[in-house]
């Protein structure tokens, strides 16, 4: 499962360096080769390995990966995975075996991580702006001119930036390049049609750039009004359709086909069924999907968000939950209280805390699910608050020593505190472990 | 400046490796000796740099190096600087050669790494209790028997888990033993006198382990009273000094001396002044400080609490910010918003979000202070929200591709985002390169 699809050959890299004392999660006390981590015999609920750790479920991994290949067989979608969400090479590989079409990407940094570890298409979701960054993409463009990279831009000033920058370093193939439609009060993109427009046009006539497609982020409707959010992401994604329809009808793309994308992990069945079917344009139409989130999902935000996203698609059993981090109760210091051997360092505290789910005394059988009213209260850089129920029978029977399996809410956040994750089979076996590279 | 003390052999090897394409920060397109950055000319208010870049202002850090030497030797105070704030083997390396007794670290895996670098005594915050985890260390001191370490303990299981360990792998000398104080609703350490007493009186008589002093965190003792604080404060470290006195008399420590220790970043002068002049014990009593932030301090909540800290002390300029986040304008997509190319990813938002400095378009010249009224309203993983005030000749002057500097507050979690530093004169010029190992 966790091989590239093609040039591969540097993930093999990866299992023969050696890792000294020093990785979080590792009880090793010498060097060790990494792909020596899965025969170790470690196993979570024996307390084998340094805590905190961070564990990645290889069988939800599975499930999650064949569902969204699914999906989007289903819509007649493309499949770009935000890898901003896991910066781990294993998982692009698992991705793209899964049939992702490529990895998106937010920064000329993460395109380098990427390219060099074998992926071949990457959706560059932002517009490059700095020299040194526009330089680094089109050294690797000029080095490697069969890597495909398409890029996004959202004003007259970076099309002119870009121009001049392909002027100065000349690829072999034009520049291919998304207009990016935003909205009023959110993040990047062209706040009207209008700009959009003049900012696809300036990209038609630039040489050395190409129009691709329209693009948008969805991802940012979120309010209190969960159908009027769903009210809004059909309307941008129309709005992205009838947009590239537009600049079709102008002439101005260039290219076998034509790019329509939107799709955070939130609403991509909306963006799929949104996009689906668009024909009758100059050129075929690629819908592509980004979602990164989908691979993990979480037992917090996306849970919640995904949950919605389940009950619209009514087709039985979801996204799992993919990512725990384990931890030990290092002090009792009152009945209600229970202090953590997991911190900021460790675990996503930007949209939730942690969501505490097992406690296991260390040793043979399976965990067991903390009761309702147990929470994470408050996290320190290294240490986290469980706050035990009132007058619940853990306040004698938990104890120093005593692991906890907590979930997290929004991946990408805990993703970025772990250069090593170790992938675990149901029982918490170590299998094998991911690299992230931040 | 940024050389360790002793044992430094291994520092030259992070200057030997070959950094890829790929680090935060870096412009590169081929692989790179770290050793060889500062001889590239990088200049970040040309924007050599890739984008956002984090800098450590190499004279703040000298300047707070010389400030925290002379605060200690003013107050006979030892200096344990935490040196989970930047887990930075090379500063690491000037706190020692500044003064520093040894380095404080939250975990077995940090422990791990600073010995690794070379750091020769470690005063470990925690209890340790996972099996792992005692046994890396313990392999550790087996393996290396003049590395000094001394640990944390809080309750009779801890105590009793400690025991076992060594009892099974028996170390050169007894593992010198600090009991945690701690307080009401706050994190790990004993709630009472009694039961510090009494772990104490564990302690001493477990064969293999020895007490060596009392401790506790006053950092948590932050309220909307700084008043009230400073009162607990006062009161707090004189209960340990009062526990130490306690145990000293029931003769329960054994070793040259006597560690007392408190101070986060905050209150440092207090517990400074709690522990002067301690006399009269059956050994020479060693206070011990362990504020970690006070080598970057910040634009944030550390610059606000050591600006009290410096009202307290009377004694003029205090610690200087060395810490910044560069980042650049990606989009202007409203008047009174600017989109740039940082987030979560990138600077801390744990406490405040990323203050802006200052603003410069890449080329010659000093960068321009940011009027009053902007501020940074908001992040996502790897966007920043920079908010222009209303009416601000800004909204017509800043643009796509214009530079950004921030300030953060609290250092720890804008460490914890960067595998690489760039250290800047004052010029921005860039004159090497710091490894974090998080």
């Amino acid at each position: 499962m966790f091989t590239l699809q093609r040039g591969g050959m540097t993930l093999s890299a990866l299992d023969e360096q050696m890792l000294d004392p020093g990785v979080k999660g590792l009880p090793i006390t010498e060097p060790l080769r990494q792909g020596a981590i899965g025969v170790q015999g470690w196993n979570v609920l024996r307390a084998d390995t340094s805590l905190p750790v961070a564990v990645l479920k290889t069988s939800s991994l599975q499930h999650n990966l064949a569902w969204m290949r699914d999906f989007c067989e289903r819509y007649g979608a493309t499949l770009a995975p935000h890898g901003k969400t896991t910066m781990s090479p294993q998982l692009f590989g698992a991705q793209l075996a899964n049939g992702a079409w490529g990895i998106t990407l937010a920064t000329a940094v993460q395109v380098q991580v990427a390219h060099r570890f074998g992926v071949r298409r990457v959706l560059l979701a932002n517009q490059l702006v700095a020299r040194a960054d526009i330089n680094s993409v089109l050294q690797l463009l000029r080095g490697d001119p069969d890597f495909e990279l398409v890029a996004l831009v959202d004003s007259l000033a970076g099309v002119a930036r870009l121009g001049e920058a392909v002027a100065a370093l000349p690829l072999a193939h034009p520049l291919p390049l998304l207009v990016e439609l935003g909205l009023p009060g959110k993040r990047a993109g062209c706040r009207s049609a209008d700009e959009v427009m003049a900012v696809a046009r300036a990209v038609a006539t630039t040489p050395g750039l190409r129009l691709a497609g329209i693009e948008g982020y969805e991802g940012l409707l979120v309010s209190n009004d969960p159908e009027a959010d769903v009210r809004a992401v059909e309307t941008f994604v129309g709005r992205i359709a009838q947009l590239a329809r537009d600049a079709d009808a102008e002439g101005l793309f260039d290219g076998a086909e034509i790019l329509v994308s939107a799709g955070g992990s939130a609403y991509f069945d909306l963006v799929a069924r949104g996009f689906n079917g668009m024909r009758g344009l100059s050129r075929p139409v690629r819908p592509v999907l980004r979602s990164g989130c989908y691979l993990t999902s979480d037992h917090g935000s996306y849970q919640r968000l995904i949950g919605k996203l389940d009950e619209r698609e009514a087709r039985g059993a979801g996204l799992l939950p993919a990512l725990e981090v384990w931890s030990m109760v290092q002090s009792r210091p009152e009945p209600q209280l229970a202090i953590l051997t997991m911190g900021k360092r460790d675990a996503s505290y930007d949209v939730d805390l942690p969501v505490p789910l097992f406690t296991h005394r260390p040793g043979p059988g399976a965990p067991t699910a903390l009761p309702q009213g147990c929470s994470i209260v408050k996290m320190n850089d290294q240490h986290a608050y469980l706050q035990l129920p009132d007058g619940s029978p853990l306040s004698d029977s938990l104890l120093v020593g005593d692991l906890v399996g907590c979930g997290i809410s929004h991946p990408c956040t805990t993703f970025d505190k772990w250069p090593l994750m170790l992938a675990v089979d149901d029982a918490y076996n170590v299998r094998h472990a991911l690299n992230t590279f931040f």
